[in-house]
């Protein structure tokens, strides 16, 4: 594989390999995308026609399956889903062997989702094709960074100088992961903030700033990013009460007050209204760009489904 | 848009906002695609080619799923259901976010069943794209209605003078309920008959004629609609027991007797043999149009879709 | 139906109705899909473009099902799963009924896996399309025989005087049944071993050679194939634990080096490692072939389905 490809990795596992340009170039695909799901009824395009793409979410998700699932088909790909809930894995099967067996009904296309970090780069070394984090444990989800990186270049028009605070809880959140890490490789300032039991120990290494005060870390943000509240995370005792997360780091008209005027309000979804956000924030459409995330996901994903198969396509210049 | 257009509405929620005349059209443009399934091998047309339809069942079902994934893939839409089962509903998402984020990934028809009447007016009000309710609480199931007026016309001609006779749980039952609107839209008349506690007060405010006896109910009817027994409608005590309910409202031979010598027997499936029907009836194919209701179930669908996407699709005359 | 066509049958239930002739035409048409598959990226193909394919599996499975679904995708079929966790099944309709439903809406292709031995047989005599069986109780799996078959031909070259040993539980196993009449019919000769208590009574009179001795049945054997442990047996106290079992009927190296020394080593999947088979034994590619069978299913699953369809499709000496 030549280096002086625009893209040079068979893999999309997470963020942290990928250079800023890189990033850059998957985000600029997307752009055509975009442009291809806004059409008033054809969206649908045969780059990938012929091709099969397998779903194998072994954690449960509605919304990233089908961003995925809509993402391939609307590329023409023949896309199956593995029903995970009655699968193999249940009769005890190894994730290898499962990744053997998908392997060997040659997919061109893994999308994997998985509950433990490293599960999906351990499906990676095994098999021919590309494989695409939809997210593993608590370690990366990147297309959803990429999906928010997306959608503020396309509302703030740049990355370099940006003041981004993510809230919540940093500790458990894949999503704040890569978000940290693309963030700040595009160039933006990140501030963290959450109790201080879910803020991980020793995370100022990254280079963030790190907050227990909602308060101090929006203020002047560009953009404030709410993790969703994994309301299972209450039985560990990592938070002592809904209402008093809500009062401490729940979002509302009058905190917002205090970020930049033209601050970009986003939230990977699904939303706990009430609790992280509220709703009179979350449906402002001067603020929020959370429907725009959404819809910005299913034209990142078809860039990245695009891009990881140009070689084995033959397209030109990636062959 | 142009109230001279043969079929004005954005969505198909039910049968109550149509015109007599808008029902006859989609039975008319049903016709075709009744020949088309019944074509030997190729039974596929790309009229809806490059358009994504959703398919959101919050309740579940496998017949009316199955219906709407066929007629969606025979158009050449590319097709995706949404595993409520494992859904963000689970995660406590409003069902006005759900339907925002399927609007947001450009869907171009969505398909919603739901447990609660009126929820997917509610959804509908929500999205920028067509909504067809596949079945809402006790409200409305249009289709089913479309589908069983298809079938009574193809086996009777007509509507006008023909006599209905609707039996069972008519209280709970969206089927009953759209049947009756549609069938007295269209000029026939309407006899409901169920147990007392299963028949809502008032109902003949709508113009139906109400039976709490089978025989007098049957008695002369040119089609005898049997609907499904909810057996865990038992629990609630509206009925005594199956053998009661069997004996006093289940459909013999015998008892068919009574009806047109040329009755024609409908059932929206799955049946409870010997509950509400007997196999020597729904089996005779003299009378049973029974099969017949799913096969126009797939066609009906075929139209409906058709027709709600053909505004955005710029069809001549519509666009 | 002319008998002199290559594969004059309708369904395609068990190979206990095929002739041997009939068994390698069908190993022959899976070769090409086999190098379609093996295409770098398109591998697609439209003979089955515009039929629709129902795959209604009531027993779990994913391997079979993911197989059968990417088969008919490659083929262009518009390819549809029943979900059966939520389906009718569930509300009490019976088989036929749902049988007769499916062939209403007017499927080309009906793929049926089923607990009870006969249901699928039941279905096909109910139905107007072909009907694959995916599977039946304790009956037969006729597909996994046939891409076994594929799988021995390819890396054996000959049928004709192959030692073959099948190893575990012979009792409840379809796909030693229809392993066992396959290989029979295409001339190898067949060994079965197991726990006395999880081998059929009077089974020699099938021809095959009995054995409780591991040791002895892989003697000098040019095929071994393993059988999957259905743990679940265990309750039903036919093997003492699964240590004793491994003890007793687990494939190791050493007991390895008794068969032949080309010997091939196959397995359904999925494995259960430690149990019925070592890892250094299923991990060898010298010796075994479970990869290639998974890669052979897809190919022998698209030659079923074209073959099975190829008159209603009207294929020139089919029609």
């Amino acid at each position: 594989m030549s280096f002086t490809l625009p893209f040079p990795h068979r893999h999309l596992l997470g963020i942290a390999p990928l250079a800023a340009h890189e990033i850059l170039f998957l985000l600029d695909e997307a752009e055509r995308w975009v442009a291809l799901n806004r059409a008033a009824a054809v969206k649908h395009d045969d780059s990938l026609a012929g091709l099969t793409q397998i779903n194998a979410f072994f954690e449960n998700s509605t919304r990233t399956l089908l961003s995925f699932e809509i993402a391939g088909k609307r590329l023409g790909a023949d896309v199956v889903n593995m029903a995970v809930a009655q699968s193999s894995v249940k009769k005890g099967e190894t994730l290898i062997d499962t990744a053997v067996t998908l392997d060997a009904m040659h997919a061109d296309m893994l999308v994997i989702r998985h509950q433990a970090s490293g599960a999906v780069q351990l499906i990676a070394d095994k098999v021919d094709c590309p494989v695409l984090n939809a997210g593993d444990g608590q370690h990366e989800h990147p297309t959803q960074a990429l999906l928010d990186a997306l959608t503020i270049r396309r509302r703030k028009g740049r990355f370099e100088g940006l003041v981004v605070a993510i809230c919540g809880d940093i500790m458990h959140s894949r999503v704040a992961r890569s978000d940290i890490i693309a963030l700040q490789k595009l160039g933006a300032h990140v501030r963290i903030v959450g109790p201080s039991t879910l803020i991980p120990p020793h995370i100022e290494a990254l280079g963030v700033e790190v907050f227990h005060d909602l308060d101090k870390a929006i203020s002047g943000a560009d953009v404030v990013m709410m993790l969703r509240l994994q309301t299972e995370r209450m039985a560990g005792g990592f938070i002592p009460s809904l209402r008093e997360y809500h009062a401490l780091f729940g979002l509302t008209v009058e905190k917002l007050k205090l970020a930049a005027d033209d601050v970009l309000v986003m939230h990977p979804g699904p939303l706990n209204r009430g609790v992280e956000i509220d709703s009179a924030v979350a449906d402002d459409l001067k603020y929020s760009a959370i429907t725009e995330q959404v819809e910005m996901g299913v034209a990142m994903r078809m860039a990245c489904l695009d891009v990881l198969t140009r070689q084995r396509r033959g397209v030109k210049g990636w062959a």
